[in-house]
């Protein structure tokens, strides 16, 4: 490969990673709003006694978020992600 | 629980609810833009034959999004969805 090829290959690779990080920042913030919303329902079902796993909430967290992926991932992997997220803010209920 | 207690906390629970599904839609873009970038750097990456799996790459990813974590996640729970969100991009990368 031309020396300028590499260099702009570089640039561009830096370009992306520039934006993939301006979008972590709004996914964690995202996230994080997700989180205090999470441990909010936590409290509330310790008050009221109801259990912190409610596998059909968690059913319809997923099917609600296939049903708005725009691509290009495919549903299995959004899922994959969700199925992650969801572990996180179990267990953080667990503790609210 | 008397029962207007507990309808007072049913319609809580769906009012947050209905905050985490915003929210959600709101994820799911983002990490679909993501998955974008993530795209075109697979493409980038195998044109110029530089490996799919950068791992000084993905610290440098974990270490900012823990920097920019608010709370009420431990950097630890932000760590663990990154770590399936990108063996997800991975695995897109390596199909591009």
């Amino acid at each position: 490969m031309a020396k300028d090829e590499m260099g702009s290959t570089e640039l561009d690779l830096a370009d992306w990673r520039a934006k993939i990080d301006l979008l972590d920042e709004q996914i964690v913030k995202l996230i994080s709003e997700r989180a205090v919303a999470a441990n909010a329902i936590g409290e509330l079902k310790h008050r009221s006694g109801l259990p912190v796993y409610e596998p059909r909430r968690e059913q319809t967290v997923l099917e609600h978020v296939k049903k708005v992926n725009p691509g290009p991932l495919p549903d299995q992997e959004i899922q994959h992600i969700y199925e992650r997220l969801m572990d996180v803010m179990r267990s953080l209920q667990r503790k609210s």
